[in-house]
């Protein structure tokens, strides 16, 4: 854990500390986004001090070549990186010609804040250089309203002697990537025009050999100011610059205006129609102020917090983690465009290559199923759904058939290059089939299921059918070289996990296939052969089971190992994938996130409470949780077997795991996607929502700490409110139809409140 | 295999065919070296054509950057690249302005030889273009008398009309490697002199950034001609050319000599003293002409030869494979220089970085003790212990206690970078050890062994004694996380390699210690209880076995795999490493090179003819060879379980890999440790050479499509020729004090006959 430096506040993250030797940590935490483009908390002007300066575009990348293992087959060619773009935000202040660098200056009054309710960014800070004495107020945000506007505003109040004060704006093209291999430049101008203070910028991606399209982006910023004598704006060959000089007197203030508007050719293909559309909206936002802009965008993200809300009562730091949680999800991701994703840092960093994982469906999903609008699941399932052919390749890149969803992707095409994760974490596609069957059950709706669902889970179950073999001595189906979710081991015989969720798939595959229109039937192609074949497996296939303990085994010989809790070690070795070799790693006995425990959570009923309980003593013990996606699925589980403790204390962990920089990596990016997490621990975990058979249910605790919690959430057309006090739960129906849910096991009937309806 | 289109002849590889579409492959077989410097058989001249230009020096290298497995520690930060140095030897010939260019000529009487009694390389060929005809006579040699001289001498004969010859010879520092990650040049130009028509140029190996020192290399060409108008040498920045002119007549000849010499700063730290070597050597050598420094050079050949050549009689393919083998070693390595080691492709490509691998001690000294002086052997034993510190860095890297030779490096420090690899194939300590044990048990001298062999042993078993883990589940030492021999199973547990070597090493040890001096059993600091781990670690090692095979098993869950023999795939599948996907291979039963059986050939003594026999009949059926290291240890248990066709089989395998592009990959280069497996193949395979209780032993057996076979051994001071043939074995006592010997278990004694002393 590490001192954020910002203040406990239920919608604010408020430091007054400029912390220069973590200042990459504050730049993640103060994150930004709207779902089109984001950007780290870098500061707009010049800072000299250590810093990851960032600004991402959604679903626009590189495909940046690799040399790894060449002498294995099935390799990627390439690994799509996210790519830091144009630097539209840049600016730089002088006062009395000597530049503003927090670095260096004499800072006094320094407060930065990121408004969570209203999803602004602001700073304030008094320079003071000899008898000049300047306050800064610098906001920016990144528009809900116009998705391709970013919008700055700095205000200059003179506090000192008479002085000059020098903004220059630009927009700059010589950017660099935090994870370039060789410092390459991945943007190449294409197009500056300048009129008055207006700049356009048209930058390109650079070429690759891999026939990915070339991204272009246009840029274009205008700028509205109070008090300035306007200078006209400069191209340099990477640069356009727009310069501000004001000389001010005591007490004066001024203020510069900064609006970027950013167009990609995702939706506009030519040069000539980026221009086109950067000029349109311009246009449109013409004649608006920028308090009138900001107001439209701080409503609708009013409007987002009323669905989607957690209230904690009691426990600010608790309340602080999940809405900052939920803020960063939906920077990313709110679900208007299709063709995008979650990638695991959003729009907050570049590793793991930004893109999409299976995070996704086994996280993602069940928070958008509950707080947004069915489209948005079914536009996540039909992501995979278009992007079919390429797990096609996939599979036959290593000579297997039917389908493999790739570990890491932007196209569908597998851009992961290790092995023991590129081809063998292959559980991946079983939860590829278990968003499309959690959509079915949570939504009660098995027409997406019926239509497209069904060509995921038959390529999958070919897949699946492909991939074990039949050992003869053991009279069984196995798996053999595999990777479970637990990737602290790799390689393994027969991971429960993977073995369960292949028998599960080719189960529920020859259940749902009678269910389809004939017509559906038929185009799949499949043959009794093949059904035959799939019963085969579901009856045969080996899971492994040690008898001494009564567990599910996470692999074969993984009682094998020396298997020391992990509350025994040095605390010195935590985190061990900072302290341990790899190979000391993959020898020991500690997991990474949960492995035969995510099998136990994702199925709730077909598991005893005991057999949930015994699986959770064994497991917990020996997991490190080093994966940020780990403490959510033991906070829901040790809820359920009423480990009231471990669950707060593994809520904690993922509520706060980037604020509290749990992982110690918080300064490469937010851990966008596991960012469920902690609404996953409050709603399936402390309030114990479950749905089972069309029946929603609840079984809630309330936290020792808190005094109460509520959260809303969608469920077959209704909105519900669910309160947990002390006095018990109340659920209330919001919006729709009648309907009967479980609470502590015994119904209740909803129905909406004349005055609500 | 393929055709490499050479005529089968004893002593030369000579063909008649320019063979485009192969030329990478005709250019590896066609490779020479001295130990210093060599290359492939490229063309001086230009060529147009697909090609591989390769000119290597021994030691010299570069560490380049890697970003393989960023989130696992331990990994080495670079991986040495073997560099293609600044091409010495080019040249470009001109027919009345015309440039040659055998991939769009029209040519005749082609040929292209490799004499390897000589150790000469020479072309001949005839250029017509319109009227003109002009035949060349083109030759090279790397001096085994001067090691920093390489001699090309081109004879131009006039058959046509009368045309203008034009030379241009250059050295060239503009050249890429093949391997580069991003074309990165590694030479930069530090100096050039033109005197003449002498040129001087010294460069220098880029920076880097992993404190490697930079290497700089001087080159030197001088010539000698007749019959030209001569021109004097120019400069380019990259460059220095000699420019030759003559005008001939139909039936004249004219001919260039270029002799270069290569000082690098291994030897001479400054660029001036490199310069005052290279001008002293070209002093010595200016008296001497073309043909006296040939003679000089073949003389060493020839000598080399009576000491080493194996001759078979009636069989020119086999012959010619064991010739070419012998050739190609002693031309990377004759232990001339304790600094270096015996690369994998040695001066004939770039793969593998062609640094040390754990061949050298489990393949290549077998070979240098018996046909090289005991210095030889010894300085590959020095090797290694010089770099003792490295490897207790390698460990160190790991978190484990003693010494870990590296998998691959130049300077000692591990460089390979793949975690299978690097942190997992440990069973390569073993084959440390079994050097030492191997070199005190074939000399019967054991003072290497006390004095220096053990502080390497001491720090292996320190290495083992941690790397084990107690199972309690099973009471008995494990080892988990193993690559063994066989790299197409990756992280496996309790290879029975591995945990054999182990177990053997610690035993060693245990056995050795007694034998010290008081003085060095001090200096090594072994515990009491250290002495009790070990033994208890010997005691109690788990070494898996299948009850029901009868055998040694490959590791723990082996037998759980499919395991059709390799006889029964569709032949199309192999070479399974071109065409399986990586995790097909891993999941597969299918063995690369010798691994249970790799640990039964090092110990002829520990195991009955019926182990031998079983384990042999079980995995054999499953070995697919795709490591060139595998045939001959086949061969040599083959040999003893007297299936005779299957060892002539693997012997044929292993002794023309390269001649008949067995494994597909020629054209990358030669595989030059394992050209010892022929070798030993027919000595310990064929022969039945053992050392066993000081006891020399041969038990032979002729190949049935041979009429006879010999070869020369040297075997503690004295010099044995062993003649097989359809009467029986003869073996002769050339040189040193009689010896008693065992020929098929009866006990003969050898004298030196009268007429030979």
């Amino acid at each position: 854990m590490q001192n954020n430096k910002f203040e406990l506040d239920g919608w604010k993250l408020t430091t007054h500390e400029l912390d220069k030797e973590n200042k990459r940590f504050q730049e993640s935490l103060t994150s930004i986004g709207n779902g089109y483009m984001g950007m780290r908390g870098m500061f707009e002007e010049s800072y000299s001090g250590d810093k990851h300066e960032g600004i991402y575009l959604a679903g626009v990348w590189y495909p940046d070549k690799t040399r790894v293992g060449w002498w294995k087959n099935g390799y990627p060619e390439y690994f799509g990186k996210v790519i830091n773009t144009v630097n539209f935000m840049k600016l730089a202040f002088y006062i009395d010609g000597a530049e503003v660098d927090l670095y260096t200056d004499t800072i006094s009054d320094f407060t930065h804040e990121l408004d969570m309710y209203n999803g602004l960014l602001t700073r304030f800070f008094i320079i003071t250089k000899g008898t000049k004495r300047v306050k800064f107020t610098v906001q920016r945000f990144v528009s809900l309203a116009t998705k391709e506007l970013c919008a700055i505003s700095v205000q200059f109040e003179n506090l000192g002697a008479a002085a000059t004060i020098k903004v220059a704006s630009a927009i700059d093209a010589n950017v660099t990537n935090e994870d370039a291999n060789y410092d390459e430049k991945f943007w190449q101008v294409v197009e500056k025009e300048v009129v008055a203070t207006d700049g356009l910028l048209v930058a390109r991606t650079i070429e690759n050999n891999f026939d990915i399209p070339q991204f272009t982006v246009g840029f274009k910023m205008t700028h509205e100011q109070t008090g300035f004598a306007v200078q006209a704006a400069v191209e340099t060959e990477q640069e356009i610059v727009t310069n501000y000089e004001a000389t001010i007197e005591t007490g004066e203030k001024v203020v510069l205006e900064k609006r970027i508007l950013v167009v990609t050719s995702r939706d506009f293909e030519t040069v000539e129609s980026i221009k086109e559309q950067l000029n349109s909206l311009t246009q449109t936002l013409a004649s608006s102020t920028y308090d009138e802009i900001k107001t439209a965008h701080q409503t609708l993200w009013h409007r987002r917090w009323d669905l989607a809300d957690v209230e904690i009562g009691g426990d600010v730091s608790a309340q602080q983690g999940i809405r900052f949680n939920i803020f960063q999800l939906f920077s990313t991701y709110y679900g208007e465009d299709a063709r995008l994703n979650i990638g695991p840092k959003g729009f907050t960093g570049e590793k793991y290559g930004g893109a999409t994982y299976w995070d996704t469906e086994a996280f993602a999903i069940p928070f958008y199923l509950s707080l947004a609008a069915p489209e948005v699941t079914e536009n996540l399932l039909d992501y995979r759904h278009q992007q079919l052919p390429q797990a096609q390749h996939n599979a036959r890149q290593q000579g297997l058939a039917g389908a493999l969803y790739p570990m890491v992707t932007f196209t569908g095409v597998e851009c992961h290059n290790e092995w023991e994760i590129t081809f063998e974490e292959i559980h991946r596609n079983g939860s590829m089939v278990y968003a499309i069957y959690n959509h079915a059950n949570y939504t009660g709706d098995e027409s997406y299921l019926l239509t497209k669902g069904i060509d995921v889970i038959t390529e999958i179950s070919r897949f699946w059918a492909d991939r074990v073999h039949f050992s003869k001595r053991q009279g069984q189906y196995m798996m053999h070289g595999v990777t479970g979710p637990n990737e602290y081991e790799n390689n393994v015989n027969n991971n429960w996990y993977t073995n369960y969720m292949a028998q599960w798939t080719l189960r529920y595959a020859l259940e749902t296939l009678p269910k389809l229109s004939a017509e559906k039937r038929e185009s799949l192609q499949i043959t009794a052969e093949e059904t035959a074949k799939w019963s085969d497996i579901v009856e045969k296939m080996y899971l492994p089971h040690d008898e001494q303990e009564d567990v599910f085994l996470q692999h074969d010989t993984f009682m094998d190992k020396d298997l020391t809790p992990v509350a025994e070690l040095d605390p010195a070795s935590l985190p061990l994938n900072q302290n341990w070799s790899w190979d000391h790693i993959l020898r020991s006995p500690y997991i990474k996130q949960a492995d035969v425990l995510q099998g136990v959570y994702y199925f709730p009923e077909n598991f005893t409470l005991e057999e949930k309980k015994r699986n959770f003593d064994f497991y917990e013990p020996l997991t490190v949780h080093e994966s940020s996606l780990s403490p959510s699925v033991h906070a829901i589980l040790a809820a359920e077997i009423r480990y009231e403790e471990k669950a707060v204390e593994m809520y904690e962990r993922t509520a706060r795991l980037d604020l509290d920089n749990y992982n110690n990596d918080t300064e490469d990016g937010l851990h966008i996607t596991s960012m469920t997490g902690s609404w996953l621990a409050i709603v399936q975990g402390f309030a114990g929502m479950r749905v089972s058979d069309h029946e929603l249910s609840f079984k809630p605790f309330l936290p020792e700490k808190w005094e109460n919690y509520r959260f809303h959430i969608n469920f077959r057309g209704r909105l519900l409110l669910i309160t947990v006090t002390t006095a018990g739960t109340d659920v209330k129906l919001i919006k729709g139809e009648p309907l009967t849910i479980t609470v502590d096991e015994k119904p209740r009937v909803l129905k909406v409140e004349e005055a609500a309806k």
